[in-house]
């Protein structure tokens, strides 16, 4: 997938923030020493992270490039490192991992979430939110328009899609033998001023991997394909206002100490 | 339906409190003078209020006596008045309306949000918080229980239920075109000892129409019967736990002023 696009990303900064000013508002941790932003974006979770512990060690990790880049600038006096979180290993462990609208790109959480929770230092934190929005309207109309013949064929399988998340009890089970565990999905309902607006805002997300595989002559005729479905499924309220329907979940694990010898069962 | 039990229902008040918190956090007044917390119960949500708002005139709103006798010791400077929401009405505009865990008691939202909104002041804010949960199976196994012959006949119709919450854009709807609107809905996955404790829960609150239009000698036999479906609805996670799965509506609505002479269309 081509890098990502901090501006349009940050357009709807304010909307994408509160989840994880909610996520950390449920961090049980008084004065964590280090802490990771994994998948850091533009850097708008770890100004979060930076604020509420000013004395932290903090590193944002992120696979993008331009990112990083606007992390960088946004945050001059903390670390950030390009890295592939399904690569990724802390050199020591760290109090409170912190990943905000990331692991939703990564595979394979049955052996992901162990894993981290295995970073963690007794007692440490694993926060994470992850969007659940693969079976709204604004993710099915994303494959239903994609199955058009004209698209499909030059699509293919596109690179790299968001993965369908487990359910929260299933993280419950993954995380409560060695961990206290929180867990809990809120959909958001955002007021955008059209369906024009709804396309801004996945164009910076998930409608990135098909805009890619599609290339530029035939990217502006899906987004218009899609924009036409997405009009009719979300309609204008009583303000003229559409509602995109956004769910996401949360997850906090504090985790137990000290875990088995061998390393956590997966 | 008899007076409600604050000792019971005080008996998971952290899990209770945290919906509150949230909804008082996206509150955008700096110092309301006026606030009415409707439907106070016994005074935890009225407790939040008094401790953000600390200069402001706070009055609990609640229809039980025992809930009241139990906000009044646990807040003896404030004002605590019985009343019927539905009848109630400010004797001049408050700046924050208050309701937590209270609306679903009451009929008619289509007439009742209006009615409410107007009883602000200009700028001031409506922010209620709504259990949703009548189609979980915690909800619909009381029905099914309920429908059980040996119950049937004594039951009748339960003299006060629940409502059915109108959906979140309905709520948006209603309120658009006349204030700031915030809509979320979260669902808690609450981990609970067994199927017992579960009960405990639902029994200061959902359970009690039936318990009580039922009487002494059929409670018990519907609480085991309730409970063997509840058993099996809530299978116990991997550490022994249930998770109750508890999902609730939250509105903050901030009114635009004035609003059309006449007052609201309802």
């Amino acid at each position: 997938m081509s890098d990502w696009n901090p501006l349009l990303y940050s357009r709807f900064e304010t909307e994408r923030t509160r989840p994880a000013a909610e996520l950390l508002a449920r961090v049980p941790l008084a004065a964590p020493r280090r802490i990771v932003d994994l998948g850091c974006g533009p850097g708008n979770s770890t100004e979060l992270l930076a604020r509420r512990y000013p004395s932290a060690r903090i590193a944002g990790i992120d696979a993008s490039p331009a990112m990083l880049a606007a992390a960088r600038e946004r945050l001059p006096a903390l670390t950030f490192v390009e890295r592939d979180i399904a690569q990724w290993a802390p050199a020591e462990p760290v109090d409170l991992l912190f990943a905000n609208a990331s692991l939703h790109w990564v595979p394979d959480h049955a052996r992901l979430i162990p894993r981290l929770l295995e970073a963690l230092t007794p007692g440490g934190v694993l926060a994470i939110q992850m969007p659940d929005n693969l079976d709204e309207p604004s993710h099915a109309l994303m494959r239903e328009t994609a199955a058009d013949p004209r698209f499909a064929a030059r699509l293919g399988e596109p690179s790299r899609l968001p993965r369908r998340l487990l359910s929260a009890p299933q993280y419950y089970d993954l995380l409560a033998p060695h961990a206290l565990v929180e867990v809990w999905r809120t959909t958001y309902y955002h007021p955008l001023a059209g369906a024009a607006a709804i396309l801004e805002w996945l164009r910076s997300s998930g409608l990135m991997p098909y805009l890619e595989a599609l290339g530029p002559p035939l990217q502006e005729l899906y987004l218009s394909e899609y924009e036409r479905r997405i009009d009719a499924a979300y309609p204008a309220r009583s303000d003229g206002a559409r509602l995109l329907v956004f769910p996401r979940l949360f997850i906090i694990a504090a985790r137990r100490a000290p875990l088995p010898a061998g390393g956590l069962p997966r």
